[in-house]
């Protein structure tokens, strides 16, 4: 062994604000990159140097199999992968080439729901690498994040699915509304998330109030930055099962999430007598894209 | 008369974002001038100059009383008018002397309620001047703006309140989030509004579900600018109505606010089969302002 690292094939995750890459020997990693280079930073025409960049230390022709899942398929992305529509697999061998002649990408495409209207993007890949995974899998998957997916699977298909912007709605309020003055530091304080899921859940209508009386009772009573925190996840969390109840109520539910983030939603749906099995989503990520890599030598 | 004007006295409504002035005699308005030295963009040493600024051409002296109103009474403001805790009148004779000797400023203090913990400043004035112009009015009185405030009156005291963070909400959902690409350029429809409202109000704790789908019909269905920005707005006010109904079931309400929202609020109440009183905002804080001046007259 010289050193020099080969692979069959890449995975690329590549989302708005971040890409991530593996150089990969069938379902094995030979070696991790990663750049800020995300679809929210790059032109049309930037994505090619963006790659080549990231994979400067691998041996990679222009056969080499470069998988790539995320915004990387939206239209504002590299190349537009128009989405697949519900009921259906979460992937499919029809992926999109991307205009480059120095790589060979295959982009994932994202899935839709005509009605509701829902969108996802890069969450179908964490699905389907759920399911590889955990073959006949039948239940609800939560994805915890920026924009929170609730997915509905039976019998390895992506049946229905709905998108809660809690992520977001957290991370605007922490960085932008007059919240923020008392959100400052770190820290959490766990019994008021589950005070706050709690009273979220039995009143989510309550929530817009609830919002400034964490501002208002810092002023009064001087709430500490912790408590006001965990209370805001919490309130946000609960509105969010309250909606969701469809989805949860007695059903078998995983979730696919980071670490801190999917062990609130656990904790939170525990409360409710909600057992869940928590996946590390790059994890699944990683497992979606080497299922979609395989579907591809399969059909090929 | 030579074109000089010369106040009785002054009247100041000082925000986070602006400052506006009028040069009184008695409740007559003289003239008015207006800056964009709010709070949020001073120093505390910067609010002297900042007055002298506005009122350069008028005459006034060191005894001219200055009455002021809004967030300089802050903690983060000109000097700290401590928070007076109801239920109480809106106004006290109590006002707080800023530290300057070029100026004889008086500022109106916030109101506090204890539990649960809510706060205002301005508002307030808004009230007193209200309770001006309609004597003996029971009833409650609904602010919209960036934090709502839905305020119960009675025998002209503020019995008690409760602050939404709607205003801010569409603000950041409009400016920062996802939502932001399908609600550019301008346009209302009417239609959208209204049934987002009725939506929202029976089942209010979808929001954050129904907050996404307005992306993803624009994804999917192409929904148009107008009628996303009305349907973000009537889903945030409809959790709003929600959330606040003990305070405007079977009420006397009226709405004190700027044109275009306080139409808003109506639109929904009057839906909810409530009709409600409209009061110009700007006139009700200079109806508040001159309340206050007349009792510090009374007082001295």
């Amino acid at each position: 062994m010289d050193g020099r690292i080969t692979p069959d094939w890449i995975a690329l995750d590549w989302g708005t604000s971040n890409l991530r890459g593996w150089a990969m020997q069938g379902s094995a990693v030979l070696a991790r990159a990663r750049s800020a280079d995300g679809m929210g930073s790059l032109e049309k025409g930037g994505y090619e140097a963006a790659l080549e960049a990231l994979v400067k230390g691998w041996e990679v022709t222009p056969d080499t199999p470069v998988i790539a899942c995320g915004m990387v398929g939206s239209r504002q992305g590299w190349t537009e992968a128009p989405y697949r529509t519900v009921p259906c697999t979460p992937l499919s061998e029809a992926m999109v080439a991307a205009p480059t002649n120095v790589f060979d990408v295959r982009i994932v495409p994202g899935l839709r729901q005509n009605n509701p209207a829902d969108v996802m993007r890069g969450e179908e890949t964490q699905i389907a690498g759920f399911l590889s995974l955990n073959r006949n899998w039948d239940g609800v998957i939560c994805l915890p994040g920026t924009h929170t997916k609730w997915v509905q699977v039976s019998a390895g298909e992506v049946v229905s699915f709905q998108t809660y912007m809690t992520g977001e709605l957290f991370a605007l309020l922490t960085d932008h509304s007059v919240l923020r003055h008392s959100l400052t530091g770190e820290g959490w304080e766990a019994e008021a998330f589950a005070d706050a899921v709690s009273d979220s859940m039995s009143k989510p209508e309550k929530l817009a109030a609830r919002l400034f009386a964490i501002r208002a009772d810092d002023l009064v009573h001087g709430m500490p930055p912790a408590r006001s925190r965990a209370r805001l996840s919490g309130l946000l969390i609960g509105a969010e099962l309250a909606a969701a109840r469809a989805y949860w109520l007695g059903m078998n539910v995983a979730i696919v999430g980071a670490t801190e983030l999917a062990s609130a939603y656990e904790e939170a749906l525990r409360q409710q007598g909600v057992p869940a099995t928590v996946a590390d989503a790059e994890r699944m990520t990683l497992a979606g894209l080497t299922e979609a890599y395989r579907q591809l030598e399969h059909a090929t």
